[in-house]
């Protein structure tokens, strides 16, 4: 049995220093854990003359290919984000027969198929638990601990920047660039915050836990995609009057029929803010956490909570990987590939079926009620609650439906802006989490 | 590669019914996922005559012996409970080459290192997800995805009888003795519930728990056990006046000094009813719902959440870790062991560092708080808060604590006794999940 392991690592930022540093730290209990040692190879970086604490410098080099293809490394860390060079690494890195630990959720989400392609095609061992929500154990369990269930729905807060600042906005009263700002400041948020606060972060996300869920696979274009800039003052407060909270979700989840509830040929993979129940677990998830639901035929509602990213957290993430990698390297064997036998076509959004809040200006006046109760019923939307505040001569009208189909509700809106007693559309927004 | 795996079945009760039952209904997507058929060889139960709805009446055996031992068998599930004949079945599977999966948690917390051992010998693999927390995934997160972290603490909620228990005790205000009743009449509690209300099962999980956690071979004689049989409204109502809420917890740690917090040599696991902040996630799991708290020094703070007993949700962990030992059996090689390198002694409670809430009935006088704060001070304990509440000639002190060693704060509930002052000493238990 080959007694040391030798770990290449790619890139040198604030999760790749942790990797590095606990590598050194934990020799000795990794060492016990996985049965043999493990060493660092090599660290690739772009500027070799940047200073990091910390980090042996005789370790780095500016040769990435070359550390990967070397022939005494076994496995092969990638910390570097983004397509490339990271996709070309890492394919070179499995033909070279290395096993590989990824966090990069942008490449598996958008080159999924190439990359698990690959892993499979080399006999390469794939692991990529800190992809998604940071150190919560979240795809080995969706990958082998409900191996033999039926998962039906996965519904989570995978985005620490949006919900700290959605915190912020229901806790302080707000508005979103305010909020924006703060988190900026605080380092919440990056200086160019697009991915997190146009969902493409949540998106890729999604797109990887749609994957594993549902044996299907499922790339970040497949996923129904609203970011968080379009959120008001007004939002978060209609949203407080009903006792609920606006969360940015990723929603996974098989199709139902309608009436039935069978399971149909399709998934549905979004990614919104919506309200929900104060009461509901994922409510109390503030700040930077994380926390996702999920829910299948035999085990029930699960929950997994904690830290979703940060450096530290992802660490241990990648370190899990790499002790798995390892026990496997030692054995001779490899994990299990993310299957994708069920094949389900993604469904547009339209067929999703969810609910809306609307809250709408209207002309205080006998008689206002009732074609806005007839544009919804035309479309074939049913409406749970109507509660009505008057404000001189206007009136403020919140309405939240039962659930239908997406399609018929965006349509249903149209509708309502085009009616003469309707002065505006102050607010629509998703509702989920909530009892069906 | 073999194409069939056949599954021998011990045990036919709740759980082993619905494992029976998914292992046919969800044959086809099992295969795809494992590479191989999974079929049931055979059922072993005491009474073959008894009627089993859904249950092919010629998989039935009483010969469980000779079930296990069978050449075409590959993979053993026990699903029987208790030590014999669980014991002698899973030691025999194991020496014939068989893969084993059971949810037998008195087994493991008792006889682990024999069980544990002989997976070793015989080169077997021996999964048990099942045995702990009922389906959330907590075992497999602990033995892999933190295998390259450090676990300081687990915290958790892992009885779903006394957690429903203390639920209708803090909800209604009934006593001990009437929410048992209430519990047994809905079948949320056995006929003889001792395992559960004397913390004897959660005890077995803490074992369990904390051999994985810490690397350490941890036995149910070694866990501190107090089940809530004396428990008392007015616990609860104390609890509830503060802000608390009682519940069973199990809870493993690593020692840490007192001052500087670095860990020493030891591990503490015990289970006893403690009160927790309202604010804490542990507080607002209800009924029998499970919730464990898992903090490492990398990943931070994690919470798993789900059904922590009944059948389908049992029967979902065991068919994932079926999955799991099948696939390994296809790879030709095994999944990693519990490993005990650490080997940390076990402390004794009194080395334990908790904090006490104490409910004292004393003279209503001037100069009665100075011998009860004096008390403490002996012992060198530290008071966090004192509430006095004036009911005639009487009146109520609610003493809590800041963290102390547990020999200084019962030998200090010793004294308190004894003191001329206090007429009763009403409400005496520990405080755990808040800020230190």
């Amino acid at each position: 049995m080959k007694r040391v392991l030798r770990v290449a690592l790619l890139g040198c930022g604030v999760v790749g220093t942790q990797v590095a540093r606990l590598l050194a730290s934990q020799a000795e209990e990794l060492a016990l854990r996985v049965g043999a040692r493990i060493e660092l190879a090599g660290i690739a970086v772009r500027r070799i003359a940047h200073s990091r604490p910390g980090i042996a410098s005789d370790l780095l080099t500016a040769d990435a290919i070359g550390l990967v293809t070397r022939p005494d490394v076994d496995i092969v860390v990638e910390v570097i984000g983004g397509i490339e060079p990271a996709r070309s690494l890492l394919l070179a890195a499995m033909k070279n027969g290395k096993s590989v630990v990824t966090a990069n959720k942008a490449l598996l989400a958008e080159n999924g198929a190439e990359i698990y392609g690959a892993s499979r095609e080399y006999g390469a061992d794939l692991y990529y638990e800190a992809s998604v929500a940071g150190a919560i154990p979240l795809l080995r369990p969706l990958r082998e601990s409900l191996a033999g269930d039926t998962v039906h729905r996965v519904l989570g807060i995978v985005n620490g920047t949006t919900n700290y600042i959605l915190d912020q906005m229901d806790s302080s009263g707000a508005g979103f660039a305010e909020s924006l700002d703060e988190a900026q400041a605080l380092g919440y948020a990056e200086a160019d915050p697009t991915a997190d606060i146009e969902g493409f972060d949540a998106a890729a996300k999604a797109a990887i836990l749609a994957s594993l869920a549902f044996h299907t696979p499922v790339t970040a274009a497949d996923v129904h995609r609203e970011g968080i800039t379009s959120v008001t003052s007004a939002d978060i407060a209609s949203a407080r009057a009903l006792g609920r909270v606006v969360k940015l979700l990723a929603i996974c989840e098989r199709a139902v029929e309608a009436g039935s509830g069978r399971p149909q040929d399709g998934v549905s993979v979004r990614v919104y803010p919506a309200m929900i129940p104060r009461s509901h677990p994922l409510a109390a998830v503030g700040g930077a956490y994380n926390a996702v639901f999920v829910e299948a035929s035999s085990a029930g509602q699960l929950m997994f909570y904690g830290a979703g990213a940060g450096g530290m957290p992802t660490a241990s993430a990648v370190l899990g990987d790499i002790v798995a990698v390892a026990r496997n390297r030692l054995a001779g064997t490899r994990g299990p590939d993310a299957s994708t036998y069920a094949g389900l076509p993604v469904m547009p959004m339209g067929e999703a079926r969810t609910r809306y809040h609307v809250s709408l200006d209207v002309d205080d006046r006998p008689g206002v009620l009732a074609p806005i109760a007839e544009a919804y019923a035309r479309r074939g939307v049913s409406i749970q609650v109507v509660r009505q505040t008057s404000r001189g001569d206007e009136a403020q009208l919140m309405i939240v439906t039962h659930i239908a189909r997406d399609a018929a509700l965006s349509a249903t809106i149209r509708d309502l802006e085009a009616l003469p007693g309707v002065r505006a559309v102050a607010s629509v927004m998703r509702v989920e989490g909530e009892e069906e």
